[in-house]
């Protein structure tokens, strides 16, 4: 019964060049004043319900930015969902606000009074006739329920009095002409609206826009009015919440179109919490500005086609939204009708030139040219932030982050510990190892650059001191005290790389060398993890023979030693295994090779462990629960799995294989002291010639420690307080050479525990309006987990009885999910799962829309090949320059652009720094240079060797 | 610089009725012939490109219900996606079509003829000059590259020839003036074409519309053309696949402007794919009804807001689309407008006065009143299937759900077995379960109404068994013979329900009574699993106080039993547990009461068996892998994860217990034979007498029987070919007497077992349009899957050998998923999971839309209570009336007929069938009489009594 003529629609075509009277309108408005704020707007629709004979305004929908609606019979919000209009009722709302009354700037104390004014201005228009002043008074001012009440309970004695007709009340408001009493409406806020918890979804200066529709029998034309007070009011109980009202429309029509009005009422809630023409509403000098607002949306509005799409479908509200200030620069600026055409969007061509956000790098790895120029900045920037680093790490989340990463941390000391304790002779044991940790983790925390970095030994630093150790040993030189000169000279190298702003040759680090670095050393976190699970079942051999019913069978007895010349007084049988294999006995029997259950049992406490931890991380995004228990669960998900994993452990009670950290305070081998003296022990020129192996131990700490760094420091983690590679290279300088000196071992950034620490610290926003969706707002960066972690560390050995109950197997579950964690996110990751994926299956990555599916897979194929080759260096003896390898990845990278167009690597890489400027230059160089690129001028040496290096790779 | 101006739009109004111009007309060329079909039309998009100094049309996206997109720089077609249109592109076709040329049913057979044609008419029309003639044609005749191909090489050498501008194409074309040769385009398809696989998505009877938009510097003003060929025609290599051209959309227009070109091309190809449109294009007999069509198209579109959505995000095809005929109906119905203002969908009113699809009751369930009527039905009903029951088992599908319900069966079979040979000492044990299983499920499932439903012993036979046996043990009586004699009583008694229709009662079985009885089955079998699974830990204990290190304390030796007398010669300690205990020794040592490492094996082999069929039956829904494997996975989930451990198993070789079949035929106890004779053992009123129980056994089979098959016969499961209750009871009757003459148990449906069965043989449609989602079509209904099954179980005494690998916890495992499986679907579980989430997160399920939140939590909870109530009874001697419980479920439904609304139970239940006559009397009389309802008039007993006994109740 309602249709809309497009026939005589003028249109200004696409070819021709005219900005419409619409726009030129919207920019004169909001173009002026871009300093005045608009408040946000929050929209409640109420319909007229009839029920029986009474009349009442029941809240049908309300918007904060999307749409929830009041489910029919269900008697409770909808999702939030983006609201689906037909372009019917838009169009209809376009002429509804033409002909009806339009009120700006009214002055209103009270709803009462506003009507009065509205319905008087209708009849001075001679929209209606005077007689329908009282009838449209007393329905627009019947009472207004909304959905936090419970319907009007009505007793069994009402019913059985009220049986008139429904539509007596056109009656029964005669009779009440003129009485104020026919006014359903407080003057002030009900306690309901109050109490209403949905408050705090709204924002704090959020002002109300009133939507009415409803249908009665006495008009026979519709009753249109959009009134915006000149000051927003608080008008009684007309809104949900307790936010004054600055916008009101009302739309009254004859019978029998109550879909079409509700249509009509669900376009302008939907136009109100638009930002665009929420601004146009707030500063329309007429009629034609809010049509021109209309035009404007309407321009912009995403059409989907009725066969492709189910309008009964809500859609959940997207994960980002284009932000309002790009859509109303197009006014400020001039640059109207950019915005035309895009909506395709998906489709279209728009996004054609669109090239990802270059990697940005900041003052931080600026080469200053002065002598500790890097350093002082550094300084100069993380010092403003001293209190806050502290303050701001009073909070729940800090907590989870503590407990994680300081079981992290301790299991890392113990295995280290053990593994330096069995290379050194027992110089360095567990016990160094955790007053090691505790006292550099917790002076880098306190001083550093970057202290979300947690230190920690890692593999090269081991497999140096094992060498180290060995060559000691056979060459008569003590050991203790050359590793002293070397850590001393090390210092002094780490002073020298600071003063000279050396960090700065990270920024040549892309993400494909970031990337490959970590993962290589999360695969190689997950392999340690396995290797250790399966080293159970070697330390725990099952019988596999074993049958239940020969169980008479099985035994192990301690025989006393052949010559019995030795035997002591000793009851043989009542030795233990240990003490007969001590005494010189020997062991007999078919059991004595096993142990039963503890294999079993450390697998499952293993697997456990990590399925859970994964399983409740998952939790998030699970539909159970309210939001916050959700996100408390996910936050403590590690420490819920360990604190199960143990309890299962204490309730099996197998003497599966404990944590044990040392009790007391002393080294672990009882003839050294906490202090190395540096000299007496080796000749004179030993301490000159540490100089050569501290070069090596220099490099591999540097490229250790900054490519962490550089991890940490990822845009994608949005760090707000800066970093300082050079003050962070100072510390560890400082702590090689106090560790050297007190004979502790040396550290460095630990990349998957530092990951772990940041994954534990991301903070997200409390979502505003319903639907929206949490930001990643960046990382908790502070001091305090970090310190209270390492103190800790420092004060287990008093935790000790506590500890004592967590098994290794749990442990070893949480390192194989800091592993797996910490390669998720990883765009390499990400590209290794496509291989798996037939195309039209593969997510909607942006460079997969922008590179070709081949030369994606090429590149990842090149990533794969080089870890590959990495990780066959590292089981070798290489493994000791392993760090530096990543020099190597650089080069792969540098390489890598001759390979592929600097366009497929901005997608899939970041450009080299050197490139940024010439990449469009380089671009058309390669059209008619395609074999081997010539750079005619770096600016810097790194890039001149590299290219060098590479001109002589593509001439031979 | 393009905008609309709206303000000139003249709009009929909502407060009009007037049937538009558009509308007339449509209904006009769509009412007439509503038996002409309009073939499906594959749309495809080429836009020009300037590659060089070459022109090429280039395929940039492509349709057959959705947008696939080529991606820029991607070289890959986009996801299938909903093409999301500006409003702008829309108006502008609009334009487009207004001003440009039409050309409809124009007689084309090549390319250049056509191309002359719509030249020759723009020129006649005075559009484009002259001389424009050949460069237009020159453009639109050059090469089409779809996206099959890779893009053209280009040598190296080519590569220095031509270093011309790009631009020289306009004045080449001019040496080629009037020459055929300026035509890039092939008459035939060629080989690209036809070896295309996309072929295989598009229908047969497909014609193709081409869309052709480019920008090209000679114009300066846009050309367009529309064709409509009288024939559809191949057009050489115009279309990426060989199908014939029927329209063709041309748009070339002066440079800058490629984007809205792009977005015109867009919104036309998108209105050719539109089912209406379509047809309106095939039939329009000028400009006018074209742009009418445009009209209803742009009347129905839905709207989303711009700044809610990101015009970027690719909206997913939804998983239903509303169906053309329904848009379509509007036209010949003369029920215009309806559509109007339904788009809201979500938000609007427009679902308000929808019902759920009342439950269909078939002509099944009918009481016919005559002798055997419905057991007539039942055999007309399915006898015409008989052969496609058979030839439609041969599927790969089949052997997945063979070997899944075979494994439940046998296990299913070993379990009961066991059990009732403990019951029943031996008279029947593991073999006479076994061929039992095989012998009735094999008849059964030859000639039973209802295949897919699987034959098995249940717990409530199990029990009368048992309390049977004792008896007859206690009162001198022969077990066997009186057993007999029940199983013939029960055998003529089933007789008396089938010839008198009784199974039409069951007809009264809502949801509620279906849902919370296979429910409660499922909870059963998962219970059964878990307690089974802790069995093992029982069975096999666990010392926890083991120290490795004190293995020699360890030991456990069998002793001579005190008084020496009467020791036989002997060692001791040589002997086994077992022997040890026979002999009359006594096990003496620490170690004799455990057994090692079993526990824990088994509860790895259960879990894991479980984890894994979850996972991989998710598979399905993943990303990676090709459709088809992906499928094949999730189907031979079960096998892979059994395989997976049986193997894991061997490779531990641990003594786990196992799947142990008889592999001998005779009875267990050898004291009896297979048959068992009436009369001899037993006097003669027991014959007689035998009649009390067999009537607690019929109503315990009929009740189990015919529950089990209205949930395989419920309505979601799509069956095609009908039930038959009638059918399957009396052969349950015949399989009662067999099995009595023959000594085995007795059969009846498996509830879990045939749920897994149907689950194992569901269909899903091979999608046909890219983007459009697999619908489940049904369940692939034959009699081989089911024979094959207990023919298999029936030889398993032969295939011992290979059974005897799989360890009874992964058979335990397979029972904890189908517990688990066959409680998903089931709405009343998806109710109890709403507990348990914040109103906001629940899904949009369409009762949550329609019934209140806590009426929905009200009615669940009753649920609940009853499984409560009828779990505790199930625990107690009762649980032989078990089934006869399910009355009382019947009752509680009718109760709730009073606390819930009609309206509402339709929505959660269905409504009782003598109700559906009367809901909109009864909702009327609610208004008035609420407290308790009087029904007057019913026709059957059952409601009758029901109804009395309600009224007894709201009385008292």
């Amino acid at each position: 019964t309602t249709t809309i003529d497009f026939s005589s629609c003028s249109m200004i075509l696409v070819f021709v060049s005219i900005v419409s009277p619409a726009a030129e309108r919207l920019r004169y408005i909001l173009g002026d004043d871009d300093d005045l704020h608009t408040p946000t707007l929050f929209t409640e629709m109420d319909t007229l319900q009839h029920d029986g004979d009474e009349l009442e305004w029941k809240e049908s929908a309300r918007w904060v930015k999307f749409e929830e609606k009041v489910e029919e019979g269900g008697e409770r919000w909808s999702k939030p969902h983006v609201s689906t209009l037909s372009l019917h009722s838009l169009f209809e709302l376009r002429t509804c606000l033409q002909t009806g009354a339009v009120l700006l700037d009214l002055e209103g104390y009270s709803l009462p009074q506003i009507v009065d004014d509205v319905i008087e201005k209708q009849i001075e228009d001679g929209m209606i006739g005077l007689e329908m002043r009282d009838k449209i008074s007393f329905v627009l001012l019947r009472k207004h329920r909304h959905q936090t009440k419970k319907p009007i309970h009505r007793s069994l004695a009402d019913m059985g009095k009220s049986g008139s007709s429904a539509r007596e009340y056109s009656d029964s408001c005669l009779h009440f002409l003129s009485h104020r009493s026919m006014n359903d409406i407080a003057d002030a806020p009900s306690t309901d609206q109050l109490k209403n918890k949905f408050m705090k979804k709204i924002p704090r200066d959020a002002e109300a826009s009133n939507v009415l529709v409803g249908e009665v029998d006495f008009l026979d034309k519709p009753f249109v009015a959009f009134v915006r007070l000149s000051q927003a009011t608080t008008l009684g109980g007309l809104t949900e919440v307790p936010v004054p009202t600055r916008f009101l429309f009302i739309l009254l029509g004859p019978p029998g179109k109550a879909k079409s009005y509700n249509e009509i009422g669900r376009a302008i809630a939907t136009l109100m919490v638009d930002d665009l023409f929420s601004d146009v509403a707030y500063r329309a000098r007429d009629r034609e500005d809010l049509i021109a607002g209309i035009d404007e949306f309407l321009d912009e509005v995403i059409v989907l086609p009725p066969g492709e799409w189910d309008p009964k479908i809500r859609i959940e509200p997207p994960k980002k939204v284009p932000s309002a200030d790009k859509r109303k620069s197009v006014f400020s600026l001039n640059e109207l009708g950019q915005m035309n055409g895009t909506a395709g969007g998906g489709g279209g061509l728009s996004d054609d030139e669109e090239m990802p956000v270059p990697h940005e790098l900041g003052e931080e790895l600026a080469f200053t040219g002065r002598f500790c120029g890097g350093l002082y900045l550094d300084i100069k920037r993380k010092l403003p932030w001293l209190a806050s680093d502290f303050y701001e790490g009073f909070h729940i989340q800090s907590i989870s982050a503590v407990l994680f990463i300081y079981l992290g941390c301790i299991t890392n000391a113990i295995t280290f510990g053990g593994l330096l304790g069995d290379a050194t002779d027992n110089y360095q044991g567990v016990m160094e190892s955790f007053l090691g940790t505790s006292l550099a983790g917790t002076v880098f925390c306190l001083f550093s650059g970057q202290p979300l970095i947690i230190l920690s030994s890692t593999g090269p630093i081991l497999i140096f001191e094992k060498l180290l150790f060995e060559f000691s040993k056979s060459n008569g030189i003590d050991y203790m005290e050359l590793r002293l000169w070397i850590g001393l000279h090390s210092c002094i190298q780490c002073f020298f790389l600071v003063a000279t702003d050396a960090s700065y040759i990270i920024k040549y680090m892309t993400r494909f060398t970031e990337e490959g670095f970590s993962s290589l050393i999360s695969f190689i976190f997950i392999s340690d993890a396995i290797k250790k699970m399966i080293g159970a079942f070697k330390y725990y051999p099952i019988n596999t023979d074993f049958k239940p019913d020969y169980i008479t069978a099985y035994k192990c007895e301690c025989m006393a030693p052949e010559p019995s010349e030795f035997i002591l007084a000793l009851d043989w049988t009542q030795l233990s295994k240990k003490e007969c294999v001590k005494y010189g006995g020997s062991l007999v029997g078919k059991s004595c090779k096993y142990v039963p259950d503890l294999a079993l049992m450390s697998f499952i406490l293993f697997f456990g462990t990590y399925s859970m931890t994964v399983s409740l991380k998952k939790f998030k995004f699970s539909r159970y629960f309210p939001t916050k228990l959700r996100k408390l669960i996910s936050d403590f998900s590690i420490f819920m799995s360990i604190m199960t994993f143990v309890g299962l452990d204490m309730f099996m009670g197998l003497k599966t294989p404990k944590l044990i950290v040392p009790t007391e305070f002393k080294p672990t081998r009882s003839d050294r002291g906490w202090v190395v003296l540096p000299f007496g022990k080796n000749p004179w020129w030993v301490y000159l010639a540490s100089f050569v192996p501290a070069l090596l131990v220099t490099i591999l700490i540097f490229m250790d420690q900054q490519i962490s760094a550089v991890i940490v420091n990822r845009k994608e983690n949005k760090l707000k307080k800066g970093c300082g590679y050079h003050l962070d290279l100072l510390w560890v300088g400082v702590l090689m050479a106090v560790c050297s000196f007190m004979g502790l071992p040396w550290y460095v950034a630990a990349t998957v525990i530092s990951i772990a620490h940041i994954d534990s610290l991301k903070m997200e926003s409390e979502s505003s309006a319903p639907g929206e969706q949490p930001q990643f707002l960046g990382v908790r960066e502070q001091r305090l987990t970090g310190i209270l972690v390492f103190v800790l560390t420092g004060v287990s050995i008093f935790l000790a009885p506590i500890l004592q109950f967590i098994p290794m197997p749990v442990l070893y579950g949480v390192f194989l999910y800091m592993g797996v964690a910490s390669l998720s996110g990883i765009q390499f990751w990400d590209r290794i799962k496509l291989y798996m994926m037939p195309s039209k299956h593969q997510p909607d990555f942006a460079y997969l829309r922008h590179v070709p599916l081949r030369r994606v897979h090429l590149f990842t194929l090149v990533q794969i090949m080089c870890l590959v080759v990495l990780w066959v260096l590292k089981s070798t003896f290489l493994a000791i320059i392993f760090p530096v390898m990543i020099l190597g990845l650089m080069v792969v990278r540098k390489m890598l652009d001759m390979v592929f167009s600097q366009h497929d690597l901005a997608w899939l890489d970041d450009l080299l720094p050197e490139k940024e400027k010439k990449t469009k230059d380089d671009e058309k160089k390669k059209k008619t240079k395609k074999k081997c690129k010539v750079v005619d001028d770096s600016e810097d040496e790194v890039g001149v060797a590299l290219e060098w290096w590479l001109r002589v790779v593509c001439v031979s």
